[in-house]
């Protein structure tokens, strides 16, 4: 086989057979076809797109390229999540602890992040103490006890995704679907995943800025699940706006604590209990998605949901008060409002801008090296729909520093105000199961 | 300027500017752009073609590249011509000293040659004590004096060409209009030419098997060098059978002088009229088509044309007694006959495949390290549409071994014969000029 000849195969719009697909992914982890060769058929692809067995093909020949984590000893249907980006994204907070409350077991394997905010782990240690340096023994223990544990990414994991992502960021071909589908499910199913609901964003603060584009990237996903033996489905959910109401490390976790106790924003807590109903659906934990939302309506009002995020936080050496008391999280020395100029219906809030604006703060990192500052980042007052009179407060601005003109400057710029009523976006904009 | 923005808008279909490319080029020359970004702009290329200011930008970064031939001293207009390849092409070994007999400067740089047969240098090594290692400065002496002299090829000429071939080459991107197009033009516009006669084959035989993609890369690059002030024009010729009867070196050189003595392959002679014509016209030897033809007829008859090719041997230390004494030129230990199994009409001649029956013989390289043997090829006795009898000569094979039952097969398949009458195939499918 010579991939030149793989090359030309693609390019003139042939399908590439399993043994190709192996051939070039094997061949591009041990290094023995040099990324050149790589490249074009990336680009290729990105013009030819691959058909469902060759998507799938692809992703398992990923999953094989490195290490696979072994959760056979977890007891039941392990379910994974994904979403895949936007701003403010507090569900993995939120989603854990409560369908742990109704008998999922979540062992999440999970990492820091670069960009607006800091990755789940950065979240969750502005909880003093908490760590995820544990064993892997002690993790699966730990999820067999109390449902619930959070490792940290370890071992050799989708060694080709990494060096195709790599390739790809440099080169012009992230954006093509059965990559990004193939390099999601590759790292979901790497990780021990049995079946995964997968929350697509869409908007103007996704990475699929179109309904469109975003339904064809969700059923690549379910798709490529589904022909690997994955129960997979995805929602796809609302990002023209931020998620929720906080942007930032620790008023993420008092976000979750508050919607975990039935008191958080509304957009939320229906996007939380959707992605956890059918989370306790594939886990076989309900019979009817009915049936599951009710389980996860129940787990939040009588306070399991609360009490497992608390034995959570513990088993993993955190202070579980903070639950109680979030004071205790890291506070910013100081709070600004950003005041609306005039009145108005808030008619757009740039999300990409908003999560720039947080990163300024010190909430997110700019560059792998960066450190994140837990305490600071922005709660919004207002979302879309909403009317603000002229000088009541638009976003409060949790910072450790007194200089935040660009930060304000960046926010107006962020927010857009109209005389005329507007509608409040749709939260859900459909589900795909195959 | 960062490549991966370059690429995404290649990819996109958008046009690069002058200054980008050349940012492209230059990089990619010194190094600082990978290879790994050009293959994948190079396939963004193929899907996404480019306009005619970027082929002309690319092809004058190309020439930029690198050293550029500095013609000069020479006296007149410099005329290039290029033939496209394909098989038994003599066309430069007579238009030399053809065109060189009415007056028109011939500066020619040379290689020596991958595949069937060997390059111009080689085959006029044939000659005895010929040698195209000189000065520059003889080299434009000749020219001045002799109006022809070869040289081979020195001086570090369009690197960022060679590299990039070399990469296409690997990465199945060697098929695209605008990168074959600007390639072929850089390296002719590097050498010195002031104006440029191109021969685009097209036939089974030829790179470009379909006259809709000849016509297209002769459009392209008539184009390049029309933007790029270098007068160019492209004629379209047959390659569905080999030009002329020989393939093989010392057998073309002495089926060019039979065709500058008059009595060479019918279809030979009038490609190289055809194309003289072009050049002695472009060279402003002539003030129209007609009467260049007339010249280089004349040139023909009275025998300038074969006394320019006698000068120019001796005057690069070549025995100039093989043009009346063509035996002294190698010959090979053994002939033998491909006899006709039966009646019929030729219907066609693989070209490629007789190239590769030549090349077993030895009269190709097949690596850069191979001997070439001068003296062995082939001698087509037949053609398109001429008839044959059982046991009359389809080929006479001119070898070195006696060991030819591979080669005699091949050329059986090579050659088909039809019961119903045959239609010559035309010769000249047309000229392009702008």
């Amino acid at each position: 086989m010579r991939m030149v000849d793989l090359i030309e195969k693609k390019r003139d719009g042939k399908e590439l057979t399993t043994e190709e697909i192996k051939f070039i992914i094997e061949g591009y982890t041990e290094g023995s076809i040099p990324d050149y060769q790589i490249s074009a058929l990336t680009m290729a692809i990105f013009f030819q797109d691959m058909s469902e067995k060759e998507r799938a093909d692809l992703t398992m020949s990923m999953v094989e390229s490195g290490d696979q984590i072994d959760l056979s000893e977890i007891k039941g249907i392990k379910v994974d999540k994904h979403s895949t980006g936007g701003v403010g994204d507090t569900t993995t907070l939120v989603l854990g602890p409560l369908v742990a409350a109704v008998g999922v077991p979540v062992a999440k394997m999970s990492g820091r992040g670069l960009g607006h905010t800091g990755g789940t782990i950065d979240k969750l240690e502005a909880v003093s103490g908490f760590h995820v340096e544990i064993e892997n023994k002690q993790f699966i223990d730990l999820v067999n006890k109390n449902k619930l544990a959070v490792i940290g990414q370890s071992g050799n994991l989708t060694p080709a995704d990494k060096k195709l992502y790599s390739l790809r960021d440099v080169t012009a071909t992230v954006n093509s679907i059965p990559l990004i589908a193939s390099s999601i499910m590759s790292k979901k199913i790497a990780a021990g995943a049995d079946a995964i609901v997968l929350d697509v964003k869409t908007g103007a603060g996704a990475f699929m800025k179109t309904l469109e584009d975003s339904k064809a990237l969700a059923k690549a996903m379910v798709n490529i699940g589904n022909n690997v033996g994955r129960k997979t489905m995805a929602v796809i959910s609302d990002m023209s706006q931020p998620l929720g109401f906080a942007i930032g490390n620790a008023l993420e976790v008092k976000e979750a604590i508050d919607t975990l106790r039935g008191e958080g924003p509304e957009d939320l807590t229906e996007l939380c209990l959707t992605l956890g109903s059918h989370m306790v659906f594939l886990a076989e934990k309900a019979s009817s998605l009915e049936e599951a939302r009710s389980l996860l309506q129940k787990a939040i009002g009588d306070g399991t949901a609360l009490e497992a995020f608390k034995v959570f936080l513990q088993s993993q050496g955190g202070d579980s008060s903070i639950v109680d008391t979030p004071e205790k999280l890291p506070q910013a020395s100081y709070k600004f409002e950003l005041e609306a100029k005039q009145d108005g219906y808030v008619s757009e809030i740039i999300a990409d801008a908003i999560g720039t604006a947080a990163m300024w703060l010190g909430a997110g990192r700019a560059t792998k090296e960066s450190e994140i500052d837990l305490a600071v980042g922005l709660e919004l007052r207002k979302k879309i729909g909403d009317f603000v009179t002229k000088g009541e407060s638009l976003v409060t601005i949790h910072s450790n520093s007194e200089n935040i003109e660009q930060v304000k400057e960046k926010l107006y710029e962020s927010m857009k105000l109209s005389t005329e009523k507007v509608e409040v976006p749709t939260l859900i904009h459909g589900e795909i199961t195959e």
